[in-house]
């Protein structure tokens, strides 16, 4: 479905907007099925829960102290004041991590400490703060207490069958704190999306060697592999492939058959895009869904699904395959992981007020790769990096980006941008 | 250095305003040495640079055409256009991964692919997008190109001896990239810091036992652990040690002598603060930097130092326990990673709307925790998470939080907040 209007320079092809060719990503992956495995809990940090987790218990199972102090029967304090004090009797004292032994009777109380066990027949804690010590058996009130004051009752963090963590939730390190508190040991994940990723083109050679002339390093290859361990894939980097067709089909193949996700870069020329589109629509249907989109840099991504895999041709040049996976690659990880497509995602953001006029021609997005400095009154100043798509370092200068979306055709020096790092 | 006037409720002991303690804290680590370690690139990812990295070469090497077109003398384009057309005759061709044959002579040109090496004689690169092939030997042109058009020039991504990355840089995915694309295969970088984690407290039992009335399982541990591995530390779970002070002691001492950074959590009653202070001190010099915070909740978090190890005592509440991880241990441990302290870090936030009005004292920082939620408009609307210190699970129902200063008495509904994720 590319847009109307929106050809590349050779009018072969439509390109497609940024937000629609997300938006049938999206839809297309999502109808794939995922697996699942259990996994010791201390092991499922940053994983997804593939089944809602319900509470198998109240927590805290019992009403604990959440302050110093004294376990009262509320009802006992009642008026008590600066002027009016009351006193009550210390009749016991709760042992940390004891049960405590006898009951609070009217007109008396028990010692008690942050995260003790509230004694049978207490219902409030008064805090030491608003006591003061007559003798050793006898406390004088300066303050009363409703009923529940200063104490953490029984299930009232979480309550017994209530959901506590829901299907498709990323475990954050809190959420690990409330599995344990609640005594869950092992938790159902989301198995890790399997990305596959592949350089292509006679003229790459792997990093570790020197290049003769002609030639240049693979840099694609570890950029990626680098950003998808950071989405949390299992990475297969099945190294450079020869962009003679066989091979590469060979290659994009297998890639294809072991992973969820296939990445392949390298196709920048007009050659070796064609190639990848022929290999996409061999390997399995639906096939090709998106031949090159409204943006810069990033253009002439190919994005396809054969057979349950899905596939991206990114472009060769740096830049413009790290704007790549960011905009697709990263939210297509995210869903295959597990996490639900919200509307809009949390993407938090830095607001920096651009120090230069920048141009943008209308009818793509553009991105903008930026430096960021602290001002005197503790704002940012954006300084847009200039820069070839080719050139890696530009990205390496950059803090992060921001958008100019389809219809702008540039934004004035000193206009306020959303700035997402590159972090 | 408490400030005038904030005490805790005893009047024990000056609170120190956030800011302050953390200009304390990070000053005085900011003097501790730090080892460094070879690695090789691969498994640099989110490692920090002891030095700095200067261009061993230039890159690219050699020039480098960025289209699909052909390599010409820009002077033999000059007054080209589309009513008046400039011809050349194809003079060869630069095979993709190899040296080109040749040289471009006058009134010549070669066929080029995006990434082939530019030929000698030649310039610049007019794209195949505007020529008109004549026949197999002549090719129209119907725009003049400029010097260097269309192509990467050698050294223009970075020149040799320039500096490719700063000392104290994190490396992330492109970083990786552009050491890759200069063929730098091994990098120093700083040892992650160390981190040993105890919880304290005769109530706390190991989250994997069903406790006995009057004991909670654990849940610090394991959220502090996740939190300091999300942070880029090596972290040993010491597990619970006893709350008498001899063991207690032993337990820390032993921490502090393996590890660059302790965390206790636990003392969140009198009784075990003071007993969280005296061991600090008898460690070693300084021995406490800080005692109590102007900040709710986490107010009271211990800092010290002893014999070049940070120890911080921790409130046993998990949300206490999180936020003073957030607002101190976090930057304490990119400063003990190697990452320089900013003025004025790069944390992104999420705008939102508050749906009610919060109170707050005036005097201390307030961190209030909220849910968001997208309104029809795109914005995100926020939602205070209310609940106790002690209730972990208004953690996994919150996104993130927002700060209400020192000055402030609170904040109306509908005023704009900044959300940190806690993510």
């Amino acid at each position: 479905m590319p847009a109307e209007g929106l050809k590349d320079m050779l009018g072969r092809q439509g390109l497609t907007p940024v937000d629609q060719a997300l938006t049938i990503l999206l839809h297309e992956l999502s109808s794939l099925p995922l697996n699942h495995e259990l996994l010791p809990l201390p092991e499922a940090l940053d994983r997804v829960l593939s089944a809602e987790i319900l509470s198998p218990e109240d927590l805290p199972k019992h009403p604990r102290s959440t302050m110093d102090g004294f376990a009262v029967r509320a009802a006992d304090t009642f008026g008590a004041g600066q002027s009016m004090p009351c006193y009550l009797e210390i009749d016991g004292e709760v042992a940390m991590g004891q049960a405590p032994g006898g009951e609070v009777r009217q007109g008396k109380c028990f010692r008690i400490a942050t995260g003790g066990l509230l004694p049978q027949g207490s219902d409030a804690v008064v805090m030491f703060e608003h006591t003061i010590p007559v003798d050793d058996k006898m406390i004088e009130f300066v303050k009363s207490v409703g009923v529940g004051s200063n104490l953490i009752d029984r299930g009232e963090d979480i309550e017994k069958g209530r959901p506590a963590l829901a299907k498709g939730h990323l475990l954050r390190p809190q959420d690990l704190g409330l599995l344990a508190g609640l005594g869950i040991g092992e938790v159902e994940v989301y198995r890790k999306p399997r990305v596959g990723i592949l350089s292509t083109g006679d003229e790459i050679v792997p990093w570790s060697q020197s290049p003769l002339p002609g030639k240049i390093r693979d840099i694609n290859g570890i950029t990626l592999s680098a950003l998808a361990v950071r989405c949390g894939a299992q990475v297969t980097d099945y190294g450079i492939v020869s962009d003679t067709e066989e091979h590469f089909f060979e290659g994009v193949k297998q890639a294809a058959a072991e992973n969820d996700l296939v990445l392949f870069s390298g196709g920048s020329s007009v050659g070796m895009r064609d190639l990848g589109e022929r290999v996409i629509e061999k390997l399995g249907n639906p096939g090709i869904l998106i031949h090159g989109v409204a943006l810069k840099p990033g253009k002439p991504i190919l994005i396809g699904l054969s057979n349950g895999c899905a596939i991206f041709g990114l472009p060769g040049h740096p830049v413009s395959a790290m704007v790549c996976f960011e905009l697709f690659v990263a939210p297509a990880l995210r869903l295959l992981s597990g996490i639900p497509a919200p509307e809009k995602p949390l993407k938090p953001t830095i607001r920096a007020r651009l120090d230069r006029n920048i141009n943008s021609a209308a009818g793509r997005l553009d991105l903008v790769r930026v430096q960021l400095k602290q001002q005197q009154d503790n704002s940012f100043l954006a300084t847009p990096v200039l820069g070839k798509s080719g050139s890696i370092s530009t990205l390496s200068r950059a803090h992060g980006y921001f958008l100019i979306d389809e219809q702008s055709q540039g934004l004035n020096k000193d206009t306020h941008v959303e700035v997402h790092l590159l972090q």
